[in-house]
């Protein structure tokens, strides 16, 4: 049998020896101490130190290659693996994680998928948020969605902050959105999707998520890294939640934003949200209103991409920020727009109006200052936001 | 009815404006933007900011209260109301927590429940750990486990680093360990409890835990910040899972660590963990390996057994270490031991009996000078490990 490894790039401050990290991690994070004369049996349990280096700045890096075999196939073990314990020590972040391709929970419908339910192939898909959220009733929900659905939104999600609540409940919400689905499909021939938030204990989440599913609700919308990651692997394997399932980032600063901490936003929302049951990713853009490096989120969308998920840049979208945020031809991306499409002073119909008007003006290589266009949402939203 | 509230401390690196960000975490983490004349339909669910401060290093600080009925009564949905997205937006750490008392999941069994299954009240317990993990068979954990048992030890657990994995399930660990829980049971009087890890996606996971129940296991080890929070709430409260819940602290360290993100200790490894259905929580003593504020470490001792729950300080101790963990006439506590009882000179039994001796001795105010002492497992502890 060939033995599978689990590689982890860690990083350490200057001053820290990278030599000895690296080894107390193969080690301590594996089988720990053992006498000499029971080295062979612990050995294909034990991670292995691969190399050290520094990095122009002189901080450590050491490269620990830990058998797969010592974990359950999980993001929980892993991360108990290749960070638990060990990260209650000191500074250490985690800059590169590579899995073996079959590890862990893959998505099941990814871009191809969602392209496929949404009947949208030949240009990027738009995606809303309700909002405000807290405070709708159901009914205001089926508005706003026979509103940004008529006038041709591809998706909408509930804002992540609204879980299921006594005032609010995810079902509530189905039910009253599910027949305006229905009439945008009958009206358009597109299925439209709504992401619905799941919260709540883990059995009752998976509950509902069935539930939710019976109701006629088509994607689902969760944030793993507050929720736990396991909840997403069952979302992404149980036979009765077979729809797709956008993670939320919800928290990732919390862990990604330090430098000398916790993970890069490559691992965080990459690699642990391909191999953890995501089919569509949520992130932060260099082009919206939260900060990102321009080379991580470059490389975190072309990884999300090659693995055949949907990339959701987020936060800050308005349509005229498009050329932005869009490459000439790119057609693998879901546009997700919040305040920058709901807040548009003609309305919500309006906002999407100038998204695909954006759209089309930018494909056509025209210009978007706001002097060159006709009256219009598009120029409406330009005066506002800028671009 | 009267309006609950969860009241967050946020603490800001110097040079941030501690109202406008606390302002930002009331209102977009909740309603987010609204016209004003809808304000008052949503102004019951928007946070208030309550005050603002700077510490004496000029730290900007801000309480924020926030509505509790915005969220599920779970941990996942506070984690994404409290910092959630806005996380994404640069350093904030919280400082503290309070939650409405009956928030969340309890724990079903505390310290209480734990003294009454094992029969000890009248001094602190001892928890060893299975080392080294991975690569035990099922008959190694059942030698130990008899060894350490007859010799007087009071609990157990598996490494947070050995999950179910085809090598070793932790279903033949529990087959292999019931019965010898049984004989210790028979030749002491005393049910000694095993803590066994549980991994994989959250379905698989309280399976597991359902089936490990049933075939004998008396206690569950949970990673929630690896894991998920809300499978540790589903244990609490399932039906089928109704066992003592041992709550690790792995990758709390890439929560707790970096001074300007994430929480306090006393957050992360009291308020969550209490709220979110532990019943033990193990957490970095400063009297052992791993660093933690010592302040920080006696607040959180206090917090969780003003809670009831078992506080667990771990890594690092060993027999002539206790007069450090303990307090005289403390009882509602246990130490645990991993290398300090199993590396034992003499082996993991006179591992046991050294701790048992080193609470006598310090009990009856006795010096633990290695010099002072008769031959035996605690003065070869003492040469070992020293005090």
């Amino acid at each position: 049998m060939t033995r599978e490894f689990i590689r982890v790039l860690y990083e350490f401050p200057a001053g820290v020896d990278p030599e000895k990290q690296g080894r107390m991690l193969a080690v301590g994070q594996t089988t720990g101490s053992f006498r000499p004369d029971e080295a062979s049996r612990f050995e294909s349990f034990t991670g292995i130190l691969e190399d050290t280096s520094r990095t122009p700045e002189g901080r450590g890096r050491a490269r620990v290659a830990f058998p797969s075999s010592n974990v359950s196939g999980d993001i929980g073990s892993l991360l108990v693996m290749i960070l638990g314990k060990y990260s209650l020590a000191g500074p250490v972040r985690v800059v590169s994680l590579e899995l073996p391709e079959s590890y862990g929970t893959r998505g099941r419908f990814g871009m191809e998928g969602i392209q496929e339910r949404t009947g949208v192939r030949d240009r990027p898909l738009f995606m809303g948020i309700f909002k405000p959220a807290l405070g709708l009733a159901p009914e205001d929900f089926a508005r706003i969605l026979r509103e940004v659905g008529m006038a041709g939104l591809d998706l909408i999600k509930d804002d992540e902050i609204l879980p299921d609540t006594p005032s609010s409940t995810a079902l509530s919400r189905i039910r009253a959105c599910r027949p305006v689905l229905d009439e945008i499909r009958r009206a358009t021939g597109r299925e439209m999707l709504y992401a619905v938030t799941l919260s709540g204990r883990a059995d009752r989440m998976i509950d509902q998520a069935c539930r939710l599913r019976d109701a006629g609700a088509n994607a689902y919308l969760v944030s793993p890294i507050a929720c736990g990651f396991s909840v997403m692997e069952t979302l992404a394997s149980h036979p009765d939640t077979k729809l797709p399932v956008f993670a939320h980032p919800a928290m990732a600063g919390a862990l990604g934003g330090p430098p000398d901490y916790g993970f890069d936003y490559r691992v965080l929302l990459g690699t642990l949200m391909i191999h953890g049951g995501a089919d569509a990713v949520l992130y932060p853009t260099a082009a919206g209103s939260l900060p990102i490096d321009p080379e991580t989120e470059r490389d975190l969308r072309e990884n999300l991409v090659a693995s055949g998920l949907a990339p959701v840049p987020s936060a800050g979208l308005h349509p005229g920020a498009l050329p932005r945020f869009l490459a000439p031809g790119e057609n693998r991306i879901i546009l997700n727009a919040g305040t920058g499409l709901m807040d548009h002073p003609g309305g919500p119909a309006a906002g999407v109006r100038a998204f695909h008007e954006a759209l089309l003006r930018f494909r056509a290589g025209e210009s978007l200052a706001p002097e060159s266009l006709p009256e219009g949402p598009l120029r409406q939203a330009l005066w506002k936001w800028g671009r």
